[in-house]
This record gives C-alpha cells, sequence and structure tokens, in this order.
C-alpha cells in the first residue's frame, strides 16, 4: 500500500457542530502528515444506511492506501465493536453496526480486525465522542504505518443491516429504493449485474414501475431525457436510476428510500 | 506557473452526496499530491449564472497556477464539449455551456482548448457522471503538469450566457440583481468601472433604486449603515451592493435575482 | 512550536458563498504550504457566542502550533481591533469583539496582539471584507513563521462577551443553556469542575431542572438512555448536557440557548 496519508471522513455530525473538527484535530495529533478528505458529515443522523451506501460508492475512486473513515454511531459508549476493515486495497474504520455493509458486498473486504489495543486511543475516552477519542486516533495511526493486526483480533460474526432482497419473479426484478439523490434522481437496488445473473444475455430492460408509474423511457444519460416524461438509466453509482429532465423524479413519484420497484426485462 | 498542485472545485452536487469525493478521488487517483479546495458545492443545481459569479469572485485570490476545476453541467453526457481556459496566471476547467462566461469577461482568459484527448479520462467513462471521470481527471493531469495544448485544440466559439445588459440612461446606469448572498446582501452587475466608464470624474453614485424603493444612504462598510434604513456600498466582489444592518436587505426589499436595479449619478 | 502550517477557520460565511474560497486563496497566497482545515463556516451570522463555543471545544485536540481563524465579524470596517491571542501551543486570529471569550475563560491565553501592522495585510483592504485582506493574510504570515510580536502591541482591554454567571443556590448550581446541537442535545454552562468547586467531593449531580421539567436519569453515554425519558449526561465537550435517546431533547423541552438551568447536587 501506499498514499497512505490519505483519509476519507464520512459521518452524520453536520457541518454546524465541531465535532467534525475536533475528530480531525485528533488525527493530526496522531499523524500531522495527514491528508484528510471530507466526504460528507451530512447524513441523516443515526442513519446507517444512507451512510452504507454513501462509502461504497465513493471508496473505489479512492487511490490505493486510502483509508476510510464512518463514523455514524448511534450505538457510542455501549459495547458495541471497532472494527478495520481491509480489502485488496483499502482499509476502512466504522463502528461494527452495518455501516459497513454494502462495503462488505461491493467490495469484496478480505479481513475485519475488531479493535481492542487502547493505547492507540485517545486518552481519556469520552463515552459519548468515540469519533474524536477512538476512531479518528485509529485513523491516524493507519495512517502513520501502523499494520491493521497490532489493534486486535480478526473476527467473523461483524453486523450486517438487513435490506429487502432483490429477487426474480418471472419477466422482471424487484428491488427497492436505495437513495434519493439531491436532484431528485432515484437510485434502486438493481444493477445491470443483478439482470446478468438472472437473465439472458440478450433479454433487456425495457420499463420500470415504481409507486404504480410504468416508466418506458429509457436514456444513456439525463439531457437526453424528454422534458416531459419520466426515465430511466444506469446511473453513475451502478445501479439503474429514475429521473427527470431538469426536475425531481422523486418528488413527482412521491418516491421514498425503501419503496418497492420493478425492473421489466424482456 | 508554480503551485501548479492547487486544484479549487465548484459544483452543484450538494455536500449531501458521494459525488463531491468521488470526484476528489479521481482527481487524487491521478495525482496523490493535489490539494484539493472546495470553493462551494451549493450552487443552486443547474444554476450557471451563480457558478459563473462565484468561481469569477475567487479564482483571482488564489496563486499563480492554480487550477479551477467548475462542475455544473446539466449537459452531462450530450455532446457539450470539455473546456480548459487559460489565464495569464491560472487554469479553468469546465463544461462548455456559459459557466466561464464571468471569468472570460472579468479576468482576460487568453486561450481556450476543447478537450478531445480521452487517454486523459478515467474509463470506462459514465455518462452521467463526467465530473468524477473526465473533468476531475483531466484537472489531476494538469496539476500534474501536463500542458493545455496536450489535451485537444484551441476554440473561439464557446458558449457565453445572455445576460441582461448594463447600460446608461441620463443620469443613471441600469444593471440588473447578479447575487443575493447569504447576510441577504444584494450584489448588482452595477461597478465603480461601469461608472468611470459612462460619467465623468467628478460624478458620484449618489441613490440606488430597486422595486420601487430608492436608497440614499451610501456607506464604505456596513457597520457604518444606519440601524433603520437600506444602504448601499461598493461590496467585496467589485459590484454596488444593497444592504442593511445585521439584516437581510433582500427580504426588506424583496428581491430577486434578475431584477432590474438603476445608480443614480450626480 | 512546530506543525504551524495546520490553520483552521472559523467563520459565518456560509458554504454557498465564494466568501471562504477567497479567504483561503489570500491565505494560500501567502504561503501556499498552509494546510487549511474547515471548523465550521455554518456559525449563525453574527453569533459571537455561537463561534466562542466552537473553537474553544475543539482547538484543544489540534497540535502543538496550530493557528485557529475565526472570521465572525459583524464590526468589519469599522476600528475594531484585529487580535492574535497566543496560549501556550496555539495562535488564535480573530476580531477583538468578544468571539475569543472562550478561549480566554478555558484554554489559558498567555497574550494578546492588537495587528496593526498593514504590510502584512492584502491591499487594497476592501472595508467590507477583511476575512479575505486582513485576517486570512495573518494567519498565512503567522503559519510562515512572523512571531505575533511583529505585528503589534501587547493589549490587556480586549473585549469579553458578557455571559450569564453560574452562581450556587444552597443545593443546586445554577447556569444557562449554551448551545444546541445538531442531535438536539442540550450543551450547559455547568461543568464537572464548577462541581468540584463548589461542593464536596462525595456530593454528586441528582437531577436538572431546565423549563419547569425535572430530569433524573444520569447516564454515562447516549445508548445508555432510556427510550422514553430524558437524560443527563457530561458530554464530550466537557459539560453537563440534556439529551434523549435517537430523538431531539430541545424539541422535547423547547428549549433555547441562554434558558436558565439548574443542577441538583446532593
Amino acid at each position: 500500500m501506499n498514499d497512505s496519508s490519505i483519509i476519507t471522513f464520512t459521518s452524520d455530525f453536520g457541518t454546524r457542530e465541531y465535532y467534525v473538527s475536533a475528530v480531525k484535530g485528533a488525527i493530526l495529533s496522531v499523524h500531522p502528515e495527514s491528508r484528510i478528505v471530507d466526504v460528507t458529515h451530512n447524513i441523516a443522523s443515526h442513519d446507517l444506511l444512507e451512510a452504507a451506501f454513501t462509502i461504497s460508492c465513493t471508496a473505489p475512486y479512492y487511490p490505493t492506501g486510502s483509508i476510510h473513515l464512518v463514523v455514524v454511531d448511534p450505538g457510542v459508549g455501549s459495547s458495541r465493536r471497532v472494527l478495520i476493515a481491509s480489502t485488496e486495497k483499502q482499509l476502512f474504520v466504522a463502528p461494527d453496526n452495518g455501516v459497513l455493509s454494502l462495503v462488505y458486498d461491493r467490495l469484496g473486504v478480505e479481513r475485519i480486525i475488531s479493535v481492542e489495543a487502547d493505547h492507540y486511543f485517545r486518552q481519556p475516552v469520552s463515552p459519548t465522542f468515540h469519533g474524536r477519542d477512538i476512531f479518528g486516533p485509529v485513523a491516524g495511526w493507519l495512517a502513520r504505518g501502523i499494520q491493521p493486526n497490532k489493534f486486535g483480533p480478526q473476527i467473523s460474526d461483524f453486523v450486517r443491516l438487513t435490506l429487502p432482497t432483490v429477487g426474480k419473479n418471472e419477466d422482471r426484478l424487484e428491488g427497492f429504493v436505495l437513495h434519493i439523490d439531491k436532484f431528485g434522481n432515484i437510485v434502486t437496488s438493481l444493477s445491470p449485474r443483478n439482470l446478468q445473473n438472472e437473465f439472458s444475455p440478450e433479454q433487456k430492460a425495457t420499463a420500470m414501475i415504481i409507486n404504480g408509474q410504468t416508466i418506458q423511457q429509457k436514456v444513456e444519460y439525463y439531457a437526453q431525457g424528454n422534458d416531459e416524461s419520466l426515465f430511466f438509466l444506469i446511473g453513475s453509482a451502478g445501479y439503474f436510476e429514475i429521473s427527470a429532465l431538469k426536475q425531481s423524479a422523486a418528488r413527482r413519484i412521491e418516491a421514498r428510500r425503501g419503496m418497492k420497484v420493478e425492473l421489466i426485462v424482456s
């Protein structure tokens, strides 16, 4: 690994409080050369799925050796574990509450360590702010080159979020709304890979159904969409998305996260 | 040029999504030493004028060699071009949709390149996320020292926004509201330079008119303003602004962007 | 001092405007190696107490030699002074309007300089944007290693905010709501140190009273709280806080900043 001074940081701390900055200070106090990159701190409070989606979509674009710090931690202070997860090229530091579920599913985790070596923590550890006193310093020590196995034992019983399954039903794939973005694009849990796994190569997606509406216009990119109609496309996160031209598809459809979606194949 | 590792980044991606971070990852994957500085990612979705105003106001304060990445790109995926614009001291990377209009008008662009060399892109290029796959990597390669002319041919038919003109009418200059800031300050399109060009040196601005209201108090800085009255001044962006003390002038006047404003001279 | 290239930045400029970026450009133009870390730019406009709280809570976690730039400056352009305050290990740059009050109270300031050496300013100085033209460049020159005493004379008559006092009344401590955070946690002005100073070691906090409600559940960390009841704890900022499990205590109690709070001791 190289470039190990890059630490991305995802949280639900918001951008108005002192929390994000205190974590950064704690990281920089361990490893002043750290180059901290904000992913977002506007994850909805305690929203593990939103954080899971976000980090799994952004980590693949970072260099080998990058460290991804994810602090959405409603169980702070309790006995939930602190994890270091290794993929082939990168490291993730997060609470063991499922927030890395989509990293496990999509990015191929090789090893997960339960962090127990408290001499790497900032002392005293506040029972309400492990981001500053545990997670941040652990990321800082990893950036300084301490190997994950120095922090504790390997585990295999880590927590995963329970998500609605993606399934086949005759001529269709069934999934759910995974995320609604700020443009109102509706990101579903259905991917071209699901299609490929369940249908033959000559079969194509021809429509999507959501909240009683059928969307038949399929495009390659947003600006191709018709001014009036909703359309669907393969979005940049690698999932089928439902969108509208320069307006919010989610508002038009009254879509909510978790809502059922179907992809019609023929 | 020097300090070419500084890349500023302006977009309408918001700060809640993974988009900004994915672009940063793509930049750092090309040039890990890049020092990325956020301008803002809270440009209103698809608002080219707001982005144009913002980047033209901030770029002049950066060191020689800085690279300014501007991704407000409603035409993503279509055939709109990707540009590298060079001023005497800095570079700009943006879609050819007018988002650099005020850079062209105010900062003296010397050369504009249409980016065609797709070996500098991240592959595969998603048709919905050129920020990550084209604009970011191009900025990264520029930061690594690749010269703009390696990316494609020089062009002269680039797109400009059509803006209301600034004009003289007897004893007044007519312009429009260019921007309303978070404090409620109303930034107009009228500048001291307009005044200088159209009137003699001894003539001074004595009042501003907007939405049926005449503002006669002129000050040097906000705290000089009277508690009760609206006032106008030359703001830090180099334009005449209408303000109120510790309250929103825009709300008091019900000002909106694009609204006509007049500057009375005598 | 070392690591003097770390400059934290706190302001009320918001994240949508060009202001934050222009200040960063001005810093980088003085000292391109500066490593600027955002604390927050979402301090409520002109809110000196919120900024004072924020910087005093975050600065202690930064390395020796860090420089903290705080620009909440309703008096910009007037004759209010520009300060450099030194603690044992760090420097603060801010207007002399009380925004460093909690730094003075909590972090042990050793010396305060009134900045007068205008050859360290960006010229011309806009009377409406000292952040860009004065505060930012001063921080940049400090990061380059210029000693504080080069900027002007030491002063002792600096401005402090007038805050409600923390006092003892028989079996209780009386204080006020200092801050309400994004999770709805109510941070009070009362600290374990106040308790220690006013009561004997065997006496403990047993309840808090706010807005007519008595909160008797005391916990160590949030997840310990009962689902239904409000509780109080010692928060990570070092103050007694009133909270609720995964919901906003502030909304339940209709708490506002400045509201009286009591800590019952027995």
